[in-house]
């Protein structure tokens, strides 16, 4: 006997069979899974919330007002994803890497295409501002064989926490960002400044969700990098400032504990003078591991 | 011994704890516990459907695109709410009714406040446009026993699907809507003309998203009720038409089966002439049984 919901009538115990029911004939397989996944996990909230009318509209509006209130330049919804740690958990699922490989995390909004490719020891910051910080490391295997020709593209806030394309017209153009190539020892150095933490845009619905919350929009001090070579996987991550009071509360949860550098103080004008710099200066060293493309494939697999 | 989630680093494993974690400060438990299920649900979610980057980013653009169609006559939130079955989930969780009540049913956004308070009998069709309806029954307590001076709040699309509302100029103001009150016996009665189905709009990402579903955007035929007396829960709700050809496929799951009205067609001049109709026309005859105000709290105790 064919019961209510095979007619596609509501009841409230089967409110999620009978909506996803409806999508029998869906253009594809695939978004018939994912509203099938959707449709089934909302209800399950719905129905531990018991929200009122009155919450449910709230709701509405906050979603409502989060896409307004983006534009070419600001991405709202991003943010909302990136406090509620789903950007992580995207990037997570899809950068998985076998044992010994160097993990990923989010690319963030603050990348820029084209930046200039400069010689091994380059002095990225170009303004002079902040105090002087020496990075360097090798890139290797998993096997801990150096990768020759590996380019290292590397970006970071300055020392009040803001990226070139923040203060344009302040900071010089592509300050505090380069390019650089290893050689056959696969190993990688530069000079910058060290790093502020700042926050996400907070003067929006997310933002207004996080003062909700209790919870700040900082984002501990940080260096991007994307490395890639020919046969390997190209690796998005940051390195973190253990030291940085936002440290364990990364606003978007970037902050892996295979991150966590070290940024050592060295207060030593020989050392500064043999890396170009002046003493005080914070010496920062960090190995980055690639997985081969067909490692990834195994592991997924 | 701390783990890493407790710092609040991220882990593919943990990622709905981690986050959760973070808002042991909201300003108040209910912020909590609404944000620690959705956090839950939308990790769960996103575990299942193990999106790609890009298709992460699609339903990014999705949300953005849905909130900024909306503007003050157009919600387009609420229609995705609506057509994912969660509109009907929120109106049951906060309408569940002792045995033998009539259910409830979304309010829908074309009711308007004020419509005029009309004599019983009254035909609210003003522009005699349509086949006539004769519509009645009985407004009664949950042990069957009429309820007198219960105010009816009726309104409907009509013979084309459109409200009064949608036709500015073209219906006249008011048409199809009427409030009645009964007298001792609790019977109602009106006449309008038979409504027919409507689209809701599908021209957005709601649309697009109905059409990639293989879903059609309409609402069965209805009339909507709002009904209420001093002393019951007030009830809001549709009676829709059987033979409607959507009637097993709202777009927004509005049809419960106990909403089932019969629309019966009759040819016979001297029952059109007593109702004040001419024949043919349909006669639809349906009770209401309104809740206690109080039976409905030991319902939900
Ligand atoms: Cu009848
Ligand atoms: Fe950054
Ligand atoms: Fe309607």
């Amino acid at each position: 006997m064919p019961n209510e919901h095979e007619y596609g009538y509501f009841t409230e115990a089967d409110s999620a069979e009978v909506v996803v029911a409806r999508n029998k004939n869906a253009e594809s397989e695939r978004l018939k899974q994912v509203m099938e996944v959707i449709t089934r996990k909302l209800h399950e909230a719905v129905k531990e919330i018991e929200p009122t009318q009155d919450e449910w509209l709230r709701a509405i509006f906050f979603l409502t007002e989060t896409g307004q209130i983006c534009n070419e330049w600001r991405q709202e919804y991003i943010l909302l994803s990136d406090v509620l740690g789903v950007s992580m958990l995207v990037d997570a699922i899809n950068n998985r890497k076998p044992s010994g490989a160097s993990e990923s995390t989010v690319l963030g909004p603050f990348h820029v295409a084209g930046a200039p490719e400069l010689p091994m020891g380059a002095d990225i910051c170009l303004d002079r501002k902040g105090e002087p910080m020496f990075v360097h490391g090798r890139i290797l295997d998993t096997e801990g064989r150096p990768i020759a020709n590996a380019k290292i593209d590397v970006w970071q806030a300055n020392d009040e926490g803001f990226y070139d394309v923040q203060q344009k017209g302040i900071q010089p153009d592509f300050n505090l960002r380069g390019v650089f190539r290893t050689g056959a020892d696969g190993r990688y150095w530069f000079r910058g400044v060290k790093p502020k933490y700042y926050p996400i845009p907070d003067d929006g619905p997310v933002g207004k969700l996080l003062g909700a919350l209790g919870r700040h929009p900082n984002r501990p001090a940080h260096l991007h990098y994307i490395i890639s070579a020919e046969g390997y996987d190209t690796l998005t991550t940051h390195i973190f400032d253990p030291d940085d009071p936002y440290i364990d509360s990364d606003a978007v949860f970037g902050v892996k504990k295979s991150l966590l550098a070290e940024f050592r103080p060295v207060d030593d004008a020989q050392a500064a003078a043999a890396v170009g710099l002046a003493a005080p200066y914070y010496d920062v060293g960090f190995d980055f591991v690639l997985s081969r493309a067909k490692q990834r494939d195994a592991a997924a697999a």
